[in-house]
């Protein structure tokens, strides 16, 4: 159910709601926003006149989506996540880059510099990479996180990496300004919890054949620990298509602006996996109601350890910021 | 094989070669284009030596695509399809739209007052639809071909309907200025070939599970008898999601450009089957470079025979072609 | 609605119900099955009190189904379909085998040698071919079916051929034992309507990417014309799998028996493209419910015209043979 | 590349040259089968003359396959998983049944007495149940565990459980005769090579959109810690057909038996959802090669807190092992 509050009540009549159903064995989680208190109950043998009572309270109603704090129901106004000052979310688009996977300082420090010099908002670089095979280059671990952390520092772009194991998310956290869970993890319930208490803004990517309902619920374990920072990124799905590495499923990110307030990214690298495909998606993905995109650049892309068939060039990342700017105008 | 003439050759020469050619055994086609004449050898066992020597010509060179005469390695200039002044493909984006079905005179013609007024550029209106069960209603045959075009002619547009067999290739072809192919039978290769020589602008819709390349072999199919006159149309895919009625595949409608010549248009309607999704998904259609949509109108959706649930009012087709220019004028 | 006459109820009887059915505009067919009388009514405005007290008739119900004739609700028999004296269907697995495409007399007949010495019941081969690429080897023709004919007489196997178009089904019924709807033709309703009307044993192919619903309703466009020889055949669908070709939909087959009386075979070389999964899937494919396998073979693999890696060797072949026979002894 | 001694060469023999490699700074595994000592050196700067010389080796060749330990090419024989006596991949084909979860001591210990009772193998219940959505019963945890290692010791069943984090690995494994690594967490790498050094014989099942190729690479995961007791399990994969839960894929059980030595089980219970096809799947998974199936039953399915529809009855699960070892027989 959700309870919404009068637009004059108080946060201590909030918090006294709140402590008021916890008291009735309730699981309930306040959710504040556009100046409104809401209180939203997830679970709890809680009736409507057992809250209507209390002091501020507007109104009580169902909540029928299952992604209950995830949805539009409990949340009408968009989240904008702020990252160290980067909104994510707020109308104007944000572009992260970075290389697939930090290889050492001097590609990540040019990587860095080519980001910052096109105007991306944030800078992006692997240090745990989950690859397919455990004989492929796995990441640099600590010391990946060190040099991007550094690099970002140097350049003044916040970072974005990702995390693939609940025993790093410590770690991780030091250096790190916004978490990532990748595709394979979207359903790493364990991750996405404890991802969600460590109190730092979560980009959480779609699986690779995951609904969207499936990717809402998944955010839906975030938003549970009380972490309202998630930011949804839609990658590609898997399907029979085979010209481009996946299908870059646009719909989903409509839908996802549709029905749930949380930003949306879209990630037309790995999406398609061919540089000819990925600025005009990008120009596509603003224009659909994307707050943004996430891409590969690689200072040399022939020499990359990891994907560097799809990294973008310092001129094609100029370009793409460009045109995903023009596609958020145009909506 | 491609061979190109001199920007001053002569028809004369071009004819010439092509006689050459053929008196050689060759399967050859001659492709007019942006005032340059090339001839596309499509089999045969023809040496460069054979042709270098022929008045006019100015280059010969393989051709590497599987898809000779939809390539933009025979023709890179962006092919423009003319239906009655409306120019599909050459910048501007063309709206199409109309009801799912034509159901009788009454609910076509108040379909085609809407559409004229809103602002599109083509109706289109079912007189054969295929349908997955044989108990469905199968449209009105030639009833609705005489209903459909005289729509057309009172409100002064041009019609796009489907055909589903050949042997009613010849009565299509007497009412409609565009004759549509369905998903259902992309692959429909006598269908597709009697249809090229029908003379008619040919709107192909992507298969259901066609991947790209199919869907260009498909068109090949077409303009192999000649009939350069053909629209491709992305119509959405199956996949596991089923939220949205199909996935709409945008990455296909940028590589059916960077590919291939000819114009794309967009399906969002049969593509998603929600209209909240419809008109911002046909804006990101546009900017990724389609060159234009499609869609269902009814003007009373709820009483629609056919996927009434899908079909947009007239005050959402306004605001969908608004959406649809600012699309396009953002790339 | 499914009116059930009763076990001593005369042919004239149900003869009459069906006049009295049509002369009250009913659409109904005689559904003759393990000597009781039925009639399915397909549409029209009859109450069961129309019907109930015409004589013979034990039962009037509704038919739940939407795919009424293909339905085990109006026909709970197994069909057997007789093919020239081999029964399909009749609980022993029948081997239809045969190369891809008929290439020549030679090599048409040594693959008939060879699937009649290896024991196999029917003999397949293509005269029309629906290839993806126009430039493909589109068969052999009217010229085709000669020898595939010619062929099967001279071993003494009846003949399976696809029919791709219309205008050719005259053609070929004159020389096929049974006619092979192709899964992209799966919904060309106008073939299936027509090919229904030839009046031969029908085997229908899933499309690539059609539903086991859809699969169903396809074979209804056939069932209505009256014609009650359908043969189901799994060939595979689509799916992100690249290992195998398509991939096998065993579920699809126990469904499809499960739900309807037609007879399924599976088509395990289109399905895998992989010879060393063929044999394996085709003892899973009997040991599921399936009535039988469709295989390729060719004389000299190497040399095939159209997907020889797939086709099976003559040692291959008799070895499936057993095992398909295993597969069927074990349910 | 792998080493091969020679049938006489001596464990001292194998050892020393697993020293000597390691001491040239390979990554290298002794793969002990079949009475023939193998090495398998997965990463390193190693020439084939560093190794032919020494004492025992045979051979030295490189090994082509990406999952190298999963391969039949370093270990041609069948691996045979043994678990409490209870040997998965030997010929005879196992059946693992219990509750989709454990829901307390009553509904477990019925579900053992049935298991037990039908004269399956090996009991399974989830104390940990990755879902969709955070508000579903998530299992009991550590009471769970308790609960089936109970019933499984009382009625003389090993037992087979989920974990779905590292940090509850220590804990599971001191209950569970077998991990079961889920669909979901096919990819979570750092949970596969924890799991890996537990020291107990690993359930993989396949992800819901992973090609086999992936399958094998996740279970190389685990194999490279050195644990070889590895079962795979396809469960059914993502497609756009609806009537079934996913789609079974048994091109993929033959495809993992044809390129690895490990065991394949099939679980048709996620993979189809519907009863009435689980038993005759079941029967074809093992005529296709399945070392045995994997099913979920409930002594009261109508009232099961998860995936009750479809739980076999105790009668059902008798049909189905029958149907288990008529299909293995048959092949």
């Amino acid at each position: 159910m959700l309870v919404t509050f009068s637009s004059d009540a108080t946060e201590a009549e909030a918090a006294g709601a709140l402590d008021h159903l916890k008291a009735k064995g309730a699981n309930a989680i306040l959710v504040p926003a556009a100046g409104v208190w809401r209180i939203v109950i997830l679970s709890g043998q809680i009736a409507p006149e057992d809250i209507g009572f209390l002091p501020g309270v507007q109104e009580v109603r169902p909540v029928l989506s299952p992604f209950k704090l995830a949805s539009r129901e409990t949340c009408p106004e968009d989240t904008v996540v702020n990252v160290a000052g980067v909104k994510i979310g707020g109308g104007q688009p944000v572009v992260i880059a970075g290389p697939c996977a930090v290889e050492d300082e001097e590609q990540t420090y040019k990587a860095a510099l080519m980001v910052k010099a096109a105007g991306a908002h944030l800078l992006r670089g692997g240090a745990y990479k989950p690859r397919t095979s455990p004989y492929s280059f796995q990441g640099l671990g600590r010391r990946g996180l060190e040099i991007l952390a550094e690099a970002g520092r140097s350049v003044g772009l916040p970072v974005v990496t990702e995390v693939v194991a609940t025993d790093d998310l410590e770690l991780v956290s030091i250096y790190a300004d916004v978490l990532q869970i990748g595709a394979r993890n979207m359903q790493n319930f364990a991750l996405l919890a404890a991802a969600g208490k460590a109190g730092k803004p979560i980009l959480l990517k779609r699986g690779l054949s995951a609904t969207i309902e499936e990717w809402l619920m998944a955010a839906e374990y975030i938003l549970k620990t009380g972490n309202r920072q998630v930011i949804l990124c839609e990658r590609g799905i898997r399907t029979f298509e085979t010209l481009t590495r996946n299908t870059l499923d646009l719909s989903a990110v409509v839908a996802a602006k549709v029905y749930s307030h949380l930003p949306v990214l879209v990630d037309p690298s790995h999406a398609t996996g061919l540089p000819e495909l990925i600025i005009p998606l990008s120009r596509a993905a603003t224009a659909a109601g994307a707050d943004g995109v996430m891409v590969e650049v690689h200072p040399e892309p022939c020499e990359a350890k990891c994907d560097g068939f799809q990294a973008l060039t310092a001129k094609e990342l100029s370009q793409l910021i460009e045109e995903v700017r023009k596609g958020a105008e145009c909506r």
